[in-house]
Formats: structure tokens, C-alpha cells, sequence
């Protein structure tokens, strides 16, 4: 939580976002309710649906529309779908709405048929059933989980309608497992141990290896999200979840653990999750996720539809640890300032940033700049380019630019 | 997140549960996996379901025990239902399983047509759609939200088979909105203004009144849970959360906010959610929520299946700010040893405690016992039967008490 410092700083923010709301005309949307009738509305009227109606419950109906969306793919079992950022608040993702990344479908696994095993260059190979590893000491971490290639599309052209286009290989969970470094303990590493193969259970066998110093850094053996245990495209029963590090790293359905003095180079790690550098070199093993930030509202496909006060929100996060500071500017980084941080603000979680904005009415480009606790600052789009080149499809980080127009209409754009 | 030096002992306490628990002949479960053949699951040799199967994900069919359940009542639209603590992990509870308490149902209301009203003693009343409160300055908290009638049925015998039966008006999430204090900045107290009367849009009217010191604190208005919009049965589109205080203030539905200079003394603040004392006097707006904890695993219905290492998980929580500090005892609170606390400890939220134990197969009696931040320690059932009598039905928040049977059996027990 917010330290009382943290606290004032904040109510400092909040007060001047109202100060400068109240010296506009229309500062704050509201009625005047002096003259109203009370209205009874017809919902008041009759009695509603029962009591635990639903034993597991359901969003409203009037929330249809907020859904992941899946983009098309040859294969109907390979692709991904996207979460709905434009539609989320505050930093959890919901579970029904984590995003997807599947090579070979979702299994439907019965937990009490699913074993982990741990072998290769450890001195006691090692069987566990999901219920093995409930008794072993848990821990619980809020954590983001991005896909290597979110934003790539970016890289080219502004394609995109919207965030969820956009940026909505993204999420948010409270994670429970247990530390791999616990599993790798209890099997005992051999001296020349340096890197973990991991294997899913899905059609593909999807495998990364890992370096072991990660392994025993940070990495969790999970099997719950958001309080409850995973869910099936999540990879239910069991997953990897790997702290900062590229989502696909994070591999579901887990079922093995091989250790070795070198890492693997599975399909999965040669074929794709690579990045074809301006030289024509590939850099492989490229995992941390960099700072990055994006506007989720106002953003593509909303509209401003009144002049005056505007909260200009949005999520950003960085593999490498605490977000330090946000930016956001309104003319497309010619000026910024600084927005504030929703506390606490975790180490490798998303975190919501928060601006006061008065729109008159005239042309905008909403920017946001992130800057995490080692001192990076996410790069411009040129920036970006200059480093990268055009031949990546991983690991696109640039600050990211939402146009509004007089009419209000809001659109990606590159600058 | 935790600091460095939270982190170090925490570490410390995990390697300690390792230790002790390598102390004893079956320390961690495993089958030695060496001379296992490599089998190939079924569910490896089929694609799975597509990408997107579910637009808004879903909990594995094999999950379908971990639901609310419904209390009986007399009528279908008034009661509760409760949370599966002991299926939960982390301190999230998901949106789907956050508990109910209901006194007309749950009424589908479309938000388009929602208004928030705000009149009495302001000077100028006003009236809010849905969408003029989304373009406020917003606030995400963590806060836990407890009935005030959670645990009631303690009061008398262990009637309860386990911890959703005994605990399970109780839940936690990230709560997004609006500080109640910028509404009624907007509409401008009147001098003499001291309570705030907020009424619901279900068919009950529920209402409540609350001081207007706790309104300019921190009381949201709240429009989103774990991210998205309200459940319906959580208030959806619109709800007050009031950090630390009884769910029955936390209107849901919120239509209307009446100030005035004194407690309106509705029928759902007089007919019941007072306390009736042991003289037989009545104490009115008891608001806050004491400090208390329970375990969740191992608790009621449980079976401890073997002897060594068994991690001891439950939550902790306090109306009065952070839990400082839980113990833990196995031997009906004759020995008390502290917990671990999972990082970050957040300000009126539930705190997921974790204490390493090796059962030796002999009857145990589990206790927690909870300390906050203002040194409050939750008491013995002794001690809060000598304060509070028998005559209450509301705030009972003594140690609770698992008895662990030779057998491994758990069951509920008072002491």
C-alpha cells in the first residue's frame, strides 16, 4: 500500500486534476438533480434472480462485447486471442480474459492423471503428482505475463484499431505455486547443471530451455491464478510462470523438467522466439521483457465526446523490475509530465498510471513514456527502428501514439 | 512487493520449512522417477481446443466442486452464499466465487439507464449517468469485504463441516471507482452535513447511513472488480466499497446519496446490523471489522493423508489497517510459533499467512491468531463470549480452531 508520503503525493495529484477539471467550463459531467423526480426504476419493482443464481457466477450481459478476440490463423488450435484493455480497470486481468498464445489447442487434462517429472543432470530423478506438489511450501506473486510478440505488428504500420489490437497480448495475474528452486533442491542439481528443459503437455510438446540461475532465482511451478486454480488455456493443471521474462518461456501444462549442461534448442527456440537483428544475425535466448507503457483510454476506437476534464489512463510494466516513473505528453512528446502511480506498485506486475487532462477541443497525440527502477526508459518509435531495423517480429517496446482528432475520434498513428 | 529484508526472511522461513521438514522421513512427496518409461499423455497426441474456444474463459470442468453455496432460506431472492475458501489460493478471491449476501435478488440493470443521485443537505444536488462517472479521477484498491454476520453460527456450537461453511462471507478483490469524497466535493456539503444515507436499486431499497468523516476518508464509489465491470450480484453497474467496515454498508446498485445532519435510521439499520450486548442493550453502526484469521488448509473436511511436512495456509485481515503480525498453534494454543506473511502486506485486505508443519500422526488442534497494526489481538473464544454474551449475531471474530484426528480427519471444533 501507499506510504503516507505516497498517499499525500497522490491526493496532491487527484486535487489538482480537480482544480484544473473545475476551471473549465464543464468540469465534471453531472446534472443538476434539484428539479428531478425521484424515478423508481422498474428493476426496484420486482424481486431478482435468486441468490447464488449462478453457483459460479458470470459477467452481466450488458458486458457481451468486452471478450478476448482471436486473430485469424491457419490452424484453428494455433494463434492467439487478445485481451480487451480498452475495457479493463485498475492492474488484475480476470482470468477469462488473460490472453491466449496456443500452439497445438488446449488440452483438457485431468488433474488427478498429471504427473511432473524432473530429470536429466540431477542426482535423484523425481516424480510428482499435482497433489505432491499442493503440500509443498507455496508462494504467491502478482505478476505481468506478455507475449514476446505483442506490438509487433506496430513495427510496420498502424493496422490496428485499438489497444486490444495492439498491445492485448498482455496480462495480469496473482499467481500461487511453488519456487522451482524448491523442485530442483529436493532432486539436487549435478555440478555442471546450467540449463532446465521445460515441456508442456499440449499436442505440440511445446519446450524452452532456461538458464539454471533463473531456475533458482525466481521462477514458480504454478498451479493457481487470481485465488482459484489455473484455467484450462492457462494451463491447467500446472505451468511455469517466469517472472519478467517473454511469456512463452512460461510454458503450459507442464510436465517435464530436464537438466542439462546447454541449452536444447528445441524447435520452439530456433524456429521462432529468435530476433533477426539489422545485420542479419539472430539474437536468441532474448528473454526480459523491457519497459513499455501504453494509453488505454482514450485510446483507438473510443471518442471524446465533451471538452473539459479527462482522466488519461493506462498499464505500464518492465521484466526488469519496479516501474519508477511514467510520462505523458499530449502533443506527441514535445512536453511531458508526470503521471501518477497507483500504489503499491509491484516489482514485475503491471502498473496503472493515471493523468489529468483538460481536451479543448483541437487535435491531440497522447504519448506515455515508461521508465522502470534501473534507470531504462522505453524508447521512441525512431529510437526503436534505429536499433532493430525492420526484420523483427519480437520484442518491440516503443512508446506508443493514439491520435485524437477535433471530432474526437481516436486512432493509432506512428510518429 | 517485499523488501529486501522481507524477502531475506521470508526466505529464511521457507528454508527453515524445508529443513524441518528434510528432518523427517517422507519430507517432500515424489516417486523416484529413474526407472519410469517416458509415457505420452492422450491428451499429447490430439490437437485441443481451439484458440478462443471460450471468448471469456472458464474453470476446468474437472474444478466444478469449487462453487458458492447458497445458504437455505425462505426466501429465494433474500440470503447468502458463501466462498470456497478452502478450494482458494493466494488472496484474490475470482469474481466468479466472491460470496453473496442478497435481500430482494439481484436486479439486471442496464447502465445505460442508471443514474447516481446526490442530494440533502448539498449545495447542489446532482445526478450522474454511468458514463459521467467513468470519466472521473478513479482509484484501484485491494480490500477485503467481510459480512458483518460472517462466523455468526460460531457463536453457539461447530454445526459448520468446514471453512466456506464457517468463513465464507468473506472475500477479497481489486476494487476500482471514483473517492466518494470528489462527488460530494462536487455537489458542496452544507455545513451541518454529518451522514450520508446511500440507498440501493434492488427491490429491498437496502439502505445504510454513514458518518460523513468516514465518506471524505476513503469510501469509493466503485464501478469494477478484478478488473472489469461489477458482477451483477455484486452491484452491478455501480457500488459503495467502504475499506475495513461491514459488507452491509457497502450498498450495492447504489442509486441515491442523501445528506443530512444525523443517522437516518432506515429499517436495515435498525431491524437488524446492530449488536445486541449482554445487558441487553443495543449498539448501533458497529461499522468496523476487528481483526481475525483463519486457517484454510487444512481445515474442515480435509484429510491429512500422511505424516512429514504439511504447509499450514490460511488468511488474515483487519478493519483497522494491516496485519502485523499471525502466530500459529498446533496444540489448541497452549504453543504459539509466528507465520510467514506473503508480500505485500496491503491495508485492509486479506493477508495469506503460511507456517511449515510435520504432522507425526498423533491429534492436533490448529489455531491463527491475528495481530494488526494497532496491536489488536484477536481473541480466544473465551474471551469474546465473557465480552459479547450470547445475545449477538454480528462481529464474532475469535480464533477458530481445526481438530486434526489421529485419523487425519478434520473436523471443526470450539475450545
Amino acid at each position: 500500500m501507499a506510504s503516507t508520503q505516497n498517499r499525500s503525493r497522490r491526493a496532491f495529484l487527484e486535487r489538482a486534476a480537480l482544480a484544473s477539471a473545475a476551471f473549465t467550463a464543464a468540469p465534471l459531467r453531472a446534472q443538476d438533480a434539484g428539479n428531478l423526480p425521484s424515478n423508481i426504476p422498474q428493476w426496484m419493482k420486482i424481486q431478482g434472480e435468486p441468490v447464488n443464481w449462478h453457483p459460479y457466477g458470470l459477467p452481466s450481459e450488458f458486458e457481451k462485447r468486452v471478450v478476448k478476440f482471436k486473430r485469424a490463423s491457419v490452424q484453428p488450435t494455433e494463434g492467439v486471442s487478445l485481451t480487451p484493455l480498452q475495457h479493463l480497470h485498475g492492474t488484475i486481468t480476470p482470468s477469462g480474459l488473460v490472453f491466449e498464445r496456443q500452439h497445438g489447442g488446449v488440452p483438457n487434462i485431468d488433474p488427478a492423471q498429471h504427473r511432473l517429472m524432473l530429470h536429466g543432470m540431477v542426482r535423484r530423478p523425481l516424480i510428482w503428482t499435482m497433489d505432491d506438489l499442493l503440500h509443498f511450501p507455496s508462494v504467491s506473486r502478482v505478476l505481468f505475463l506478455e507475449c514476446s510478440g505483442n506490438t509487433s505488428r506496430d513495427w510496420r504500420s498502424p493496422v490496428s484499431k485499438d489497444v486490444q489490437q495492439t498491445h492485448g497480448l498482455l496480462s495480469c495475474c496473482e499467481w500461487t505455486g511453488v519456487p522451482l528452486a524448491t523442485l530442483l533442491d529436493e532432486a539436487g542439481l549435478q555440478p555442471d547443471a546450467r540449463w532446465v528443459l521445460a515441456e508442456g503437455g499440449d499436442a505440440s510438446g511445446h519446450t524452452r530451455s532456461l538458464p539454471v540461475e533463473k531456475c533458482l532465482e525466481d521462477i514458480l511451478v504454478v498451479y493457481a491464478q487470481n485465488g482459484e486454480m489455473l484455467r484450462p488455456e492457462q494451463g491447467y493443471p500446472l505451468r511455469l510462470i517466469v517472472p519478467g521474462w517473454e511469456g512463452n518461456v512460461c510454458v503450459k501444462w507442464l510436465r517435464r523438467l530436464k537438466v542439462g549442461d546447454a541449452p536444447f534448442h528445441t524447435r520452439q527456440e530456433t524456429s521462432r522466439y529468435t530476433d533477426l537483428m539489422p545485420d542479419g544475425s539472430a539474437r536468441q535466448f532474448s528473454f526480459a521483457m523491457e519497459a513499455k507503457s501504453v494509453i488505454t483510454r482514450p485510446s483507438g476506437g473510443h471518442r471524446v465526446t465533451y471538452r473539459g476534464f479527462h482522466e488519461i489512463s493506462g498499464l505500464a510494466w518492465s521484466g526488469q523490475g519496479r516501474i519508477r516513473r511514467v510520462d505523458v505528453s499530449t502533443d506527441g512528446g514535445r512536453n511531458w509530465r508526470e503521471a501518477a502511480l497507483q500504489e503499491p506498485v509491484l516489482h514485475r506486475a503491471l502498473t496503472r498510471f493515471r493523468f489529468a487532462w483538460n481536451w479543448d477541443g483541437s487535435a491531440a497525440l497522447l504519448q506515455s513514456r515508461a521508465m522502470d527502477e534501473t534507470g531504462y526508459v522505453q524508447p521512441t518509435r525512431a529510437q526503436m527502428i534505429a536499433l532493430r531495423g525492420f526484420n523483427s517480429r519480437y520484442h518491440y517496446n516503443a512508446i506508443q501514439s493514439w491520435g485524437i482528432a477535433a471530432s474526437g475520434e481516436v486512432t493509432h498513428v506512428q510518429v
